[in-house]
Order: structure tokens, then sequence, then C-alpha cells
């Protein structure tokens, strides 16, 4: 599992909005091993998105990595995206969800 | 909603990690509006942690820091935490969920 820290054009937000909400909507609705895509941005920041990534396994993560929503995204917000960093991270409690 | 980015004292890193655990577990298994509390360190860098934080609304974390377990951990971790930095945060799609 990973945190995934981006920057966004701010010319360029909503359609990069669309575009990721679209991707992780159905890359959770249809692969079982993406336990969740959730992307937040900053308030006061709005081009600012963090995203938790949580993946069944490596294997499932290599999948999504495959997949035809995956690489569209990818695609299509290339030149949207500023900066992208990822982050490996360890969850301190693996069972927790969210209500 | 809202991320929490803390540092943690390396030195005291494993009591701060029991007291955190002890705290969100507490606080998701008896307090409703508290929606989850996703906490996560980074791999290269263990005393770096960050915490997804959602609750139900804003008397849900007003009454969330009024609760014993968060008194005890704040007043516990006082001295173990050398940055805490809450960024106010908008989710992308606000019913997303963890499998």
């Amino acid at each position: 599992m990973r945190l995934a820290k981006l920057i966004i054009d701010s010319a360029q937000l909503e359609s990069y909005e669309a575009l990721l909400k679209e991707g992780i909507e159905t890359a959770v609705r249809v692969e079982p091993g993406v336990l969740t895509l959730y992307a937040v941005s900053e308030k006061d920041h709005p081009t600012h998105f963090a995203i938790l990534e949580i993946y069944a396994d490596a294997d499932a993560y290599k999948a999504h990595l495959q997949t035809p929503h995956f690489i569209k995204y990818k695609s299509a917000t290339k030149d949207m995206v500023k900066s992208l960093q990822l982050v490996e991270t360890v969850p301190l409690v693996p069972a927790m969800k969210i209500k």
C-alpha cells in the first residue's frame, strides 16, 4: 500500500478531477484486488492531491497497471500532473475500514 | 475530513505507535461519528505518519476531542510528537470505502 502525492496544473484541474474520479471508481468497481483508492484534495491548495492506495497484494497492483482504465487515466493525465511522489507505507491497523 | 501529518521522536517510536493504535482503535469502535482513522507510516521514514481522519460531521469531531481515549492519547504523546500538520481535505469520491 502507498500514498501518492500529486500536484496538478491548475488550468487543467477540472479535467484532471473528472479523469481521476472515473479511473478510481472503475478500478474499485471492477478489480477485486483494488481495496481502495481514497483520493483527497487539500482545501487550501485544490491542486494538491493525496491518494491512499490499498491493493490486496503485489499481483493485484501489477494487474491494475495493465487495465484499460488505468492506462487511459495515465495517458490522458500525463500533461496535467506537475509532480508525482509515490510513498510506500505501512498501515498501523491493517484491518481498519471506513464505516 | 482531513489529513494529519506527524513526525515522531525516533527514540519513542514504539511507545507512540502503541498509544496511537490504542487511540484510533478505541475511537473507531466506540464513536459512531468517527468513520475512520486510517494511519500509515512511511516505509523509508518510519517516524513519518499520515492519518486520514473522516468524521460524520463537525459535531462528531468536537465530541471526539472530549473523549477520554483522545485526551489520553493527546497528553501521553505530547512529548513524542516533533511536528504535527493538519491539512483540511475534500474527498474526490465521498462514498469511497475500503473493501
